[in-house]
């Protein structure tokens, strides 16, 4: 590829990716297909099957992307604020139905593709590494062992959030981000992570 | 329905429901069809379509079947033991390919129909309901504060193992499932829940 950032293929990119999203919102992930994102982007379909081929190209490429789109890491002076900042995030992403339709799109699509089932995976690791950040603040702080494993202090903060979303269907909200942070940040008090 | 306990009735729908579990296992959900259950069922297709209609129907009779089926509580003397096989039961079950498909399934019906999703949401309702007796007896035996929430501490338990098997892609085992029960049990300890 000869693209210059912010050339013409980029800009083709950049379409093709916000139309994937739209319609993984719109229709999800049994409804997605390749003519309707070029149609949605403005691109003739056969330049979108020549780049990316499959719907499922279409989805890692998208997560590709988001996962170089910038995520600030919460710094709110206190391990506890910034946990209970990483939940509270998934909690509005997912109690907001306009917001929650392509993460919800993305786990559907990875449970029938495994090439969107890598993607997500290694956006989340990216997450993960990228909130482990506000983990070493707190080492360095003194509020947590430095033996602390800070990814899985990551994923015990996030994990009953997405659990009631994809497994029990219940609700979540600032109160249960707030709880699953604090639980996450007593295991990690205590040593065990 | 005026079938006796054992009758033709319940046997048909012994078959069926076995077929259901059975064709999720192969194809998924994406590939279950009301024909294919009613010929592995050995049942006339009409039958199936008469009593259930349709794929969302046959997945929410089977999840209610399994739902009234026997779920051994754990009772290994100590919260912490009966926590460890409450989570290890159900890295068990992900970790066998031939046990993690009807469960995987469940979850893809459930993100793309809402007789699933109910109906997988009183299935993870009832088992909470019934793991929870591990609570209560710990809290009799003086091992937790009276206060504590058990079906949280459940949910708090199984949560980072499903959130490996369907988000973030990463195995799960014993040592995972240990880790999430003493860290799920660190937070009811700490009076958090």
């Amino acid at each position: 590829m000869t693209a210059r950032p912010g050339g013409r293929s980029a800009r083709v990119r950049a379409a093709v990716i916000d139309a994937t999203f739209a319609e993984l919102a719109e229709g999800g992930y049994l409804r997605l297909t390749v003519e309707n994102v070029a149609t949605r982007a403005g691109v003739h379909k056969t330049t979108v099957y020549r780049r990316w081929g499959t719907v499922d190209e279409l989805i890692a490429d998208a997560l590709e992307h988001s996962r170089d789109a910038d995520w600030p890491v919460p710094d709110t002076g206190s391990v506890e604020g910034d946990l209970i900042a990483v939940a509270d995030d998934v909690a509005r992403t997912f109690a907001d139905p306009a917001r929650r339709t392509a993460p919800v799109a993305v786990v559907a699509a990875a449970l029938q593709s495994s090439r969107a089932r890598e993607a997500m995976a290694r956006f989340y690791a990216d997450r993960h590494r990228r909130a482990a950040e506000v983990v070493s603040r707190a080492v360095a702080r003194g509020e947590l062992p430095a033996t602390t494993d800070a990814v899985e202090l990551i994923r015990l903060t996030c994990a009953p959030l997405f659990y009631r979303v994809f497994v029990t269907g219940e609700p979540v909200d600032r109160e249960v981000a707030e709880r699953s942070a604090r639980a996450a940040l007593a295991a990690a008090r205590a040593g065990l992570l």
